[in-house]
């Protein structure tokens, strides 16, 4: 038994791809969720998902060989929903809730495929987009991401001997549990992977999620990766996303439209789903903004989850509009999920520990950090500020403000249009953090 | 090709033994040449070695498994040299000799197996010895103590689980790289693996070597385990050690014959071997007395091996000693081999560099410094302070002194006679570091 698998062997010798995305669960959960609803209310809206590289002095298209980057879209291309897939998404339960899915939602998840992708350069950046019925072009946002995120990793790390990629993954294991043993020290905490979108590449991601899950135990309350979820036998996560209010905003044909695109989303959100889904997700066209036009009911919601303003001060924001509206902190949720390590975690946690529920979705900091873990010099190992977000809705441009200057999306003139819009007073930047 | 390779998971789940070791080359390669000697010189000479543990707070026979001993000793006497290790051993050249084994010697090696041992308990420590010809018995010396490191390591991991022994490896592997680092910053060092009998593991030594040779490339001048120098094609070191003048002093039979065994001892080793071979270790009656009573010849040797003595103050010692003799200390090799640690290392080095020529026999640091490297509070992972020595010889005692006296080995009655013949002055207590 000690002799050569030959047929292993020659398996492995005559690799033709190693996939990056090997099912369409691989993907967040709350795109499911939101699948549903605009498959349902908006099938005849057109949207255009785009690459957008915030990292600038990161040029992609030097970093990726475009054949690579097309042969993992192909493949990508070519995943159908397998059908124990199905089955476990129509028999599971997700926060609670049984038949969270309904049976035409999952016939058409059946029969799904990612529609074609558009790849062209320019000026060492790749243009990518994907073009289609909403919830069709949804679906790329995050394979997207996970398939550039490994394949600048790959790219990376191709020169990397032996010891060398032994050493890096040697490293970046201790390194991982270093946090996690930092964070075993803070009782009932409650995090969550958020990390599949940057993450270093899917198998690291695997190995970080289950070391979380050994080492805090019931503190990881879940993982955004529907795959991982699904084989870990763990929550999966997630609400909703920037894109809902981005694409409604941009079909808004008054500024009566405009100004309620935001909490028509809502509206539409508790209809089909509610309870602990009822996370209310506020700064697309900015928090104060919102917060300041939000109608009664919106205090009557789970919870907030903050996303581009800095946890404490945006966490103290929503819990003194929340004890304006009458309700009691402690019996509400909040949900940071920007740019999180383990510093700030501990720091947010210690801040509103006792006054508010709190949950932490932790990204690319648990899924992609290797800083520091090379045995030798090496360009690309740190994570790109990447997203893939919807540009364009039936043909016009949306946009997304944030509550950080430097994550507004869209072209300048609308971003300008918004801004007067909905927060003439300007928020303050800060850089932008991964 | 993804599924379960059956025949490999049904091998592995009905393991019966992992052996410890699978080679008699699994050793030291001073033990070959020393047999080589020993078995032309000394046929008659009978000898008993035995298991000491200096480590008193560390009861073996509480932490390891008395059947799982015998079934790695039981698994240690069925080896044979093979075919390929006995054509190796006469092909290769061995501190540029060729043929530095002879003929004759080779075919006694091919029939050569291990002798019986005797294993009983006393007071939680086992009590292990191996009796027979010299030439026989000798050969137990490092597969006995790295059975038993071996299996200590073991034990301390039983109760690991997955995620526990992944960390473990990896803040393993990331420790060692650092050290590798810092060693990579001294311009041509030598430096050598000498780990094999305080080793964690066979694979784990393998690792540290395999990671050396690729961190600092020819600064690793060679492993005295003849395995792994034939494997990863490194040279084999060593020389000798003080088996061979413990038991020619315990076989005198006057002060006279106690006066000149170790030069005796240097005397048949300069007709054996000589060239890059003539190391000196001074240390079994004590350096000073060694070196006050030398003839001349011993200042033409290459070198000599710091084995007790503190590395400066050792070498030093040395250094004026050639000076006296009129030799250059810069065309001399000093040998450092005692309790080094990378500070150790560095110190030493930069304290002789362009002095004298320096060789550096790195152990237990290197292939057993697991020191905060597991997940959670685990006993018995840091090395025992184990040896196996020739304790008698012809049923007489035998004694070693070295310059440290918690190094001495003997009874208290005859290593007082040693101290009193060669040393009337005690040299200064250390504490035994391993």
């Amino acid at each position: 038994m000690n002799h050569t698998d030959i047929a292993r062997r020659v398996y492995n010798h005559t690799w033709k791809l190693d996939p990056i995305i090997r099912s369409l669960l691989d993907t967040d959960f709350y795109k499911l969720l939101m699948v549903q609803m605009i498959w349902g209310l908006y099938p005849n809206v057109h949207v255009t998902f785009s690459l957008i590289n915030r990292s600038k002095t990161i040029c992609l298209a030097n970093d990726i060989d475009e054949g690579e980057l097309r042969a993992q879209l192909d493949h990508a291309l070519s995943l159908r929903f397998t059908k124990k897939e199905i089955i476990w998404l129509a028999g599971n339960t997700f926060y609670g809730r049984k038949q969270i899915f309904k049976p035409d939602f999952l016939n058409w998840l059946e029969k799904f495929q990612l529609p074609e992708y558009e790849l062209t350069q320019k000026d060492g950046q790749y243009i990518l987009r994907f073009h289609g019925p909403w919830a069709y072009s949804s679906m790329w946002e995050i394979p997207a991401l996970s398939i550039i995120s490994e394949l600048r990793s790959r790219a990376a790390m191709k020169n990397l001997g032996r010891f060398a990629l032994d050493v890096l993954y040697a490293r970046a294991k201790a390194k991982m549990w270093n946090k996690i043993e930092r964070l075993k020290q803070l009782p009932d905490l409650n995090i969550a992977d958020f990390g599949t979108r940057r993450r270093h590449s899917f198998l690291w991601q695997r190995w970080c999620v289950e070391a979380l899950k050994e080492g805090i135990g019931n503190s990881l309350v879940g993982s955004s990766n529907i795959l991982l979820a699904m084989d870990t036998d763990l929550e999966a996560l997630g609400t909703n996303a920037h894109e809902l209010p981005m694409v409604i905003a941009a079909l808004a044909n008054n500024d009566n439209d405009l100004h309620q695109a935001s909490y028509q989303v809502l509206q539409n959100w508790n209809r089909y789903y509610g309870g602990n889904l009822l996370i209310v997700l506020p700064d697309a066209f900015g928090t104060e903004a919102f917060l300041r036009n939000a109608p009664d009911w919106v205090a009557d919601w789970t919870g907030f989850r903050i996303d581009s303003a800095l946890p404490i001060e945006g966490g103290e924001h929503i819990i003194k509009w929340w004890q304006e509206k009458g309700k009691n902190p402690q019996e509400k949720l909040l949900i940071f999920s920007d740019a999180l390590d383990v510093d700030t975690i501990e720091k947010t946690y210690h801040h509103f520990h006792g006054k508010v529920r709190m949950s932490f979705g932790w990204g690319t900091n648990l899924t992609n950090d290797f800083e520091n873990c090379a045995p030798q010099n090496i360009a690309n190992l740190e994570a790109a500020s990447l997203v893939c977000k919807a540009t364009h809705a039936n043909g016009r441009p949306t946009v997304k403000l944030s509550d950080n200057p430097e994550k507004a999306i869209g072209d300048s003139q609308e971003i300008q249009r918004y801004l007067n819009f909905f927060n003439p007073e300007l928020s303050t930047a800060k850089p932008i953090k991964i």
